[in-house]
């Protein structure tokens, strides 16, 4: 018997939406999109929905205003909106109808901004990473206080940034924690467990990449408490998310894993470390939050600098084409 | 009878001048310069002495430059330095001796400025729109406290945002208010009577691009007030004129007047003013304004995109072209 | 008898390295080089040291990543790490062990930034300046406080700018202190003795320039007097030094000198005045620092606009060539 088609269509939209969750860690892989989705829900169901439907609804304006195929089936379209669902969640609060609303205009916005960050990118073939989430979720986040039908937090959070202060000694139950916080933080969420799921999403759909993951985290750790950050705020992840993004894109998303790419993604996980502090002092006078600023600085110029280092060599074709030929067009179509 | 070629030099010239005027709102037409000037004077004689005096000098330093001919009769080299000019006068004061002179200054920069930016976005096809100017006028409005002698107002204006306060609902005077103060918010005007008068200006040169104002307008209006913007700066145009300038740009000037357009043109403007408040909470901390940030922001980042959206279709050729199309070679000899 | 190979290498090293220090200034010579370590050590042994190693280090992350030879023989890879290693030293205290430290990791970051601010620039050939530096001096000073390991001032920098205030008529020990203290500040020293020296080695290589950095000096007093700056701000450099750069840049490094470069460089010079208070303005509530942004925005800006113009002309290609042609072959072997 022949499987009727709308349920086909449905069950390929499905698999592009997990892949559109997944690749928020470079990852093409609709089994990951699920444990992603798990780790999500395990944080409070309410992300997990927000993350669905962002991802469904990015997917689907892509579709809709006719973008390329390929970039759509990989789920590269989608983990840009699933990024401003939960964002837009965590920071104007899940439970508001605004926040619903207002994330559903997020998710088509940040459609058209891939495409804008694309074009832009295009003469440096550059990925456009989370840029389009990141200018989308900076902007509402700021703009949000001067709607009283958006905020509904009191206060704004707008202040001058202070100098660190308290305990800076790391116990065990920090190190472990940390370690696991910095994968879940991508995600906005501080618990240790939630990380611990994440990454095993990403050893589901590639063990290279979550040894690079596991690096990374360990990269974040190390350098923000060589350099004396409070340790409450390196428990919880805050201070070693950009470093996993980054050890994972320069180690081997976009450059072939080896020697050098490896010392070079190490050094880029420093520098993302560091601007994780400056993007906090940057953005507190606004009442901007950091989200992945830092790691799509980072690895936005230290791919652009790529060919003036012969002793480095990219992977593959420039854009995401290694997530993309991951998936065998029989499974996309 | 012959003319005489100094008087057919100066009404050449004038004509330039007028059209500069007229191409802040996108039209290379001298009557719709002139109803702008009867505007401006409305407002204050002054803003109407310094828009005239700006757009000349803008429009001569180009000339004296050598910029392409078709640039300076089109008034391309215009409108920036109108709008530094009046936005000059109307934030440091137009009665100052430094500000005319600052001014003068500022013209001949955003000249500069023009060719920068058109060189930066050459490679994506993008027009200069009004960058130069918002370069221009926020480093002046920003640096001028640190300068006695162009900062008269006492206390600088940095300050952190805070959240919005005071009456959301909208009376029936708010609105109509609020409808052409929209319009005349473009040259910093907050009456209603400037902003008809802008209104009939862009009506006489083009009722295409008049109607898309008024959409834009109602765009505003509507995403600010479901926002729960406060009603004073809804009633005074603060919150709708970029709106206005995305709606006209998106929906007939860049691109082909049609339903997915208007449909881009109408997101475009709820993204807008979205980030007029964004821009506002940005630059409070170090005292500047939002000028058109808003609008460029939105405008590039729309254009630029379109190119990955099939169902898009930009109007004639990638630059000003429309504009410079609509005056006709003989007129601008 | 034949020279020995290691110190031939040696020698040909510091070559290097001196030119690298010079190029802070625009110029690929040994011995200005020399008299501007002369010049940072007058300032304080200290920094003298600092200089001297982060050239070192930058040239030498150069090589290991295999860029391009002339780029190293000729200084380029090492005026930005010798900058980033004097600012740090400047602004984080030249004593800690962790700022020696963070220098040296800076200096590595520095020359990646300055491979990836080049790919950036090249659709416009534009040279990169000082902005790698900017970038990474902006960023680690920003992040200080936030590491209690790296900063040591107690109380944060961050702060709301407040309008300028105090005495604005300048003496004549203020006019003269404030000449030289131009030159001394792009090396963040305020003394006039260390500007008089850095003065002197810009004569020794190259009496254009020299006579260049003169003229932007004055350019810098009179526009800041003339705006209202306070005299003590003038009289420490603080005003000025991105004028200097901006007359050197503009009037005979990059533009062959000239009537109308001339003029396009005091232009330059005065906008650059100016956007010092901006920048200083802008950065203030993060805790930043001005650095040579007004400097490198500026040139930048006025650098590709300069096909727009026809009265002016490029000095030889593009790029830092006259600099790298002012090396023969045979020295920087």
């Amino acid at each position: 018997m022949q499987q009727p088609i709308p349920d086909r269509r449905s069950f390929v939209f499905l698999l592009r939406v997990l892949r559109g969750q997944a690749q928020v860690d470079f990852l093409p892989s609709a089994p990951a999109g699920l444990v992603f989705t798990v780790a999500l829900c395990a944080a409070g169901w309410e992300y997990g929905v927000y993350g669905l439907c962002g991802t469904a609804l990015g997917t689907a304006t892509a579709q809709t205003l006719g973008v390329a195929r390929d970039r759509v089936t990989t789920g590269l379209e989608g983990f840009n909106s699933c990024l401003v669902a939960v964002g837009f969640a965590a920071f104007l609060g899940a439970d508001h109808l605004s926040t619903a609303l207002l994330a559903a205009g997020g998710c088509m916005v940040v459609t058209v901004l891939t495409g804008a960050v694309g074009a832009l990118l295009r003469p440096w073939h550059l990925p456009t990473l989370t840029l389009p989430y990141c200018l989308t979720a900076s902007a509402m986040t700021i703009a949000a206080p001067g709607f009283t039908h958006a905020w509904h937090h009191g206060a704004g959070l707008a202040a001058l940034a202070r100098p660190a202060a308290g305990r800076t000694a790391l116990t065990w139950t920090d190190l472990w924690h940390a370690f696991f916080a910095n994968v879940a933080q991508i995600f906005f969420m501080p618990q240790w467990y939630v990380g611990a799921l994440f990454l095993l999403g990403i050893f589901v759909a590639d063990r290279r990449l979550g040894a690079l993951a596991c690096l990374g985290s360990a990269v974040g750790i190390v350098a923000s408490w060589l350099l004396g950050a409070p340790a409450t705020q390196i428990a919880d992840g805050g201070m070693g998310y950009n470093a996993v993004l980054v050890t994972m894109a320069l180690g081997g998303v976009f450059l072939a894993t080896g020697g050098w790419s490896l010392a070079y993604a190490v050094t880029g996980a420093a520098a993302a470390t560091i601007l994780t502090s400056a993007a906090a002092a940057l953005f507190a006078p606004s009442g901007g939050h950091t989200f992945t600023w830092p790691f799509v600085l980072t690895t936005l110029a230290f791919l652009v600098a790529v060919p003036a280092f012969p002793r480095l060599r990219k992977a593959g074709a420039p854009d995401l084409v290694p997530a993309e030929r991951a998936t065998p067009p029989a499974a996309a179509a």
